[in-house]
């Protein structure tokens, strides 16, 4: 195997197509609103990605058969006039700093063979608490792209997030720009401590006005109401931690 | 030295040879089961293949003469019609992830160099507790190849193991597939902490049935036996520690 | 993107220009005075080297629109006679040995494509206390270079420091010397615990008396003041602290 | 600069010659050695080896003048008809496993351009305690090599040391024998503990009557006599903190 290795698993004639990334990362936003895409919409599968920056480990699926850790684009021919989609997602980032660097550049030039002239990289910033309103944030490799993003409700912070964008989502917008692609990061805040359906909606929300697909969100609505019951759980048995310390705090200023 | 150097040590002729590797792992599973194929049989090295993904390292031998670490394929032919053995074994996996890679990749670039068309990656399923039953996991690369291991009493559980397979056992199956080669995974599950001769002869026993070929495992069992006694040791001194454990308390609940 | 990729952003012809690097270290002292010099001068980015050993990474500017992560070198005209400038500044070394030395190779590169003949490194020697009086270490490729330093109040200190020089600083003298270029090291003290634009100052008159420019210190200057107030601030929390301590000792020692 | 680049320093011929190898290790028994020779010797730096697997970093001189880290090979010509000597030292070994194999690869390289035949890599064994006998451990490429050593009193141990020997050491052993160079590891026991200048004279002492040259000693035995000073108040520092504890064991079981 090379270092890197594009198997072409189905052609799939895309219209316009933007690139959707959902790769892990803070909150596993990207991947949540990639993979309900995928299932929403009649997607193909139409290249993997084997990397030799990937873990070196198959996967054993409900019948026991393995498949080779890969990163999977699937196809997707959106109703009406709006562009089609190109979806990136998988189950890792690269292990080092050059495999980021390399990966990237062959999720480009995948994405550039099925004609992308934008690439949306979705991800999480981590706020350190509960989100109660979740908002999206935005950074773009080029002004212009701001207006229809602002219109969308996205909001751009100057020099936020204070880290900058790593991993996948960071250099699809640092490298594309280099190309010539534009690229756009959409950010849902989010806790960073769970995984988090209702910001992926907000995420799922943004791109659906922005690129103009409508797509179904039930599916994403029942894993954040089931993500809501826990973290429900969570805030009870914190306050009930609370008033215990509180008591015993009242039992010695009493005394 | 190239990143990857194969010395050819002897040659011989193997007939429709499958592959069987036995690298470290849990409980030294797969090592054991090919070393004892190489002592049991008439086994010759046809191959040792030196990689700098392997700690820069000479072994001392009993003459006090030294030895490159080194991976080695053993030929072996088998008596009657059953498919002849190619064994792998050594006493290092690779340092980085490319290196898992690349190594198994040249591991495979032997093995169709002498007509194998079948890989057996063995190893071991760590449970976390003492096991009773040695049950043996499988995992293929095909869903046809299912029926004669179910046959030998192999179990194919959905999506496990969790984590999937990992090292070279894992891209055994992961690259083998990518080449056309169909390979299969057999994991026998023992505790994880300690060297496991017992779960190495179940999975011998399910290779013997499977492939056809009878070996003598008395060796195995003295190996298992002493490895009883060492198990044996552990668990008395357990159920001491606890008798304390609980007289102390009785003593204290006494008082 | 190859594994190091330089971008010509803009020509400039500079005469006899000199190579002044200040990416992050000790301190923060070549930084500091590399950014004051791009500042003050009339400047221009005309070099972007983006490289795989960086951090996979994009920084947001204060509009929302991203940037990746690379070192720039500026070009600056001084006026009169004296050599011009190519300064070198930037957010990150490299992550691996072997990056740092593939790294430098390419800045060297740029800076003979511009004819540089003399690089100056600039960095901070920690002294592990708070430092009164601004020393500059020096270090050379070179003893013919040293007689114009002394002159400027440059210390040659035996064996100092004593560690060596290490990334990229040390490398533009290393590396340097291997080509024939001359290379100056020039170090200021400083305590190590903080940003230190006191020591940048006493490097920047080293600079400005061997190289021949003239800068106005400013902003440099506001810069120390604001630093020293946050100094005056943890001495006086320190001096309270052992106040305290000494207090609670006396309490103890009269009781 | 290339992954790894060879300096020709200085011409030397040299006649018959063997490759002695003093690389910093366990009790730096081998540096000690190496660099003796270069010192009581009418020696040359014939070569430097400069690679990007050592730490990136210049030393200072006592003259403030840097050198690019490096490993150096030193020629000596022994007087009368013993085999001439290329000593090979340095401050760093390799900092990945690759390295250690491509800068073992580059130094056997050349040593062959010499016309070297018999390598000796010199080291220390760990013993844990302080040695009082200093034993010389020896390991060979070839067991042809092992009556001449043993009559120079080195010891062949089954199997020792257990882990093998690491490092650019090891690989002289087995890489050397890969290119049908023959290789002598001699491993000084020492306490691993200090830099012990005692065991690096155990193991002169055997280089001396096989190779066949003679050294004077002196100035390690004063090395010695110092590194006994330090350990003669180390054991007495020790037994005055035992007979304390005993001390106020006795008073406890006085009372």
């Amino acid at each position: 195997m090379d270092d890197i290795d594009i198997e072409h698993v189905a052609e799939r004639s895309l219209s316009d197509p933007v690139l959707i990334e959902g790769l892990p990362g803070v909150g596993h936003i990207g991947k949540l609103v990639a993979e309900h895409l995928v299932e929403e919409f009649d997607s193909e599968c139409v290249r993997r990605v084997y990397a030799d920056e990937f873990p070196p480990q198959v996967t054993v699926d409900d019948e026991g058969v393995t498949e080779l850790t890969a990163a999977e684009f699937h196809g997707i021919q959106t109703p009406g006039d709006s562009p089609d989609l190109l979806v990136l997602t998988g189950d890792h980032q690269a292990s080092t700093n050059a495999g980021h660097y390399k990966l990237t550049s062959a999720f480009l030039d995948v994405a550039e063979s099925f004609g992308v002239d934008h690439a949306y990289a979705l991800g999480g910033v981590p706020t350190g608490e509960l989100v109660e309103e979740y908002t999206v944030l935005g950074a773009v490799t080029n002004a212009d792209l701001k207006e229809t993003l602002e219109a969308a409700d996205v909001e751009f912070r100057a020099d936020e997030p204070a880290g900058g964008i790593v991993g996948v989502s960071g250099l699809l917008l640092g490298l594309g720009e280099r190309r010539g692609m534009n690229a756009t990061c959409l950010m849902g805040e989010t806790s960073g401590y769970l995984v988090d359906p209702k910001s992926a909606q907000a995420v799922l929300e943004v791109l659906q006005e922005v690129i103009g697909f409508e797509v179904d969100f039930s599916s994403l609505e029942d894993r954040a109401e089931e993500m809501e019951e826990v973290v429900g759980k969570i805030q009870e048995m914190q306050s009930q931690q609370q008033q215990q310390v509180m008591g015993d705090d009242d039992l010695r200023y009493i005394g």
